[in-house]
């Protein structure tokens, strides 16, 4: 992993793409997988797959492939998803929900420890059996745990405010669900998950086939 | 627009983005915009975007730079949202509640007429004054109306069923909210929202700082 930062934004994107596919390998018992046959299903050329993968280490053998047990391994090493981190999630409504109730997140490593809203009907209720607190929480919560990420999922007009919150009581990572771009220090790590976006880019091929 | 066809995927994905600063110049009256300033908001090169600008046309003046509401327009124009797409939602919890509430979708011309789940309990009941109805009306809704996107909001196993059924019955734009990879004929335009891929760019970035 010395040479973990040349990694492009385009390799790493893909990388949960190929944990996807070997996730149903393994399910269904598959033990190992040729470069072509991976490329099949992922819609990228056998020697892109190689290319990507060969950023990492030596995980092909000629003529034999990529043992899948052992390439899920490492990607879940590569993405850290075999420690797994800590989220809090604020703003409990249907989106908060919506990740709090999703396996497909879970499953890999990512586990919500903390929901926090600013409503006085939803503090003290639990949603999977996290409670959700209130605002005045929040920096002792985060001092008190290791927080990886905070799930901002709050309305758009208060996404700034609580974005500069949380960075100021010592969170680095920040999954942004608000059609606005934060600024913010450029050691606080931002995603984004702008579904307006995506949705435009669908209204735009719609239009264009 | 003739050359419509060469436009990349990556500019394609920009074009929201664009949209998105615009919308925030035009609020705050700006009435024109150099490539330099977009640049910098965007943190991309001026001549990134003269050239991303350049694919649909000749928009900037040279010493003037872009005038914000025909630029606006324009990028409105070739993304669809001028003309607004019809959109049926299916699954009615609380990804499709999130989605129903979206503001920043609703802004960009995506009107969801149509709500359908299989819950009895839901059935009947209003989101956003859209009733929500059952599975048994998919068939004779989508024949009777013109619909653009089906956003499927359903449980990952449902989804590969649920999205069969509607390109069966006509939808060909669908927009995929499951953590799965879907396989449908070359006419139908998916567009992913796969949020586990976007949490785990996340964990590596922050596990690679």
């Amino acid at each position: 992993m010395g040479n973990k930062k040349i990694v492009s934004d385009a390799v790493i994107k893909r990388l949960p793409r190929y944990l996807r596919y070997l996730t149903e390998l393994k399910r269904n018992d598959v033990l190992r997988v040729s470069s072509k046959e991976l490329s099949e299903k992922m819609g990228l050329t056998a020697s892109q797959i190689r290319q990507d993968l060969s950023c990492f280490g030596e995980f092909g053998q000629q003529g034999y492939g990529y043992n899948v047990e052992f390439l899920y391994d490492a990607i879940n090493k590569i993405l850290g998803t075999d420690k797994g981190f800590n989220i809090i999630l604020i703003g409990a409504g249907n989106m908060g929900r919506a990740i709090s109730n999703s396996d497909s997140i879970r499953r890999r490593g990512f586990r919500i420890i903390g929901i926090f809203d600013i409503k006085k009907e939803l503090i003290g209720t639990k949603i999977n059996d996290v409670e959700v607190l209130g605002f005045e929480e929040l920096q002792p919560f985060i001092k008190n745990n290791k927080i990886d990420i905070a799930a901002l999922t709050v309305p758009r007009e208060k996404t700034k405010e609580v974005a500069e919150k949380v960075v100021s009581y010592g969170v680095t990572g920040l999954w942004n669900f608000s059609a606005m771009e934060l600024k913010l220090p450029p050691n606080i790590i931002v995603e984004n998950v702008h579904l307006s976006d995506s949705i435009m880019v669908l209204g735009y091929k719609i239009n264009n086939k």
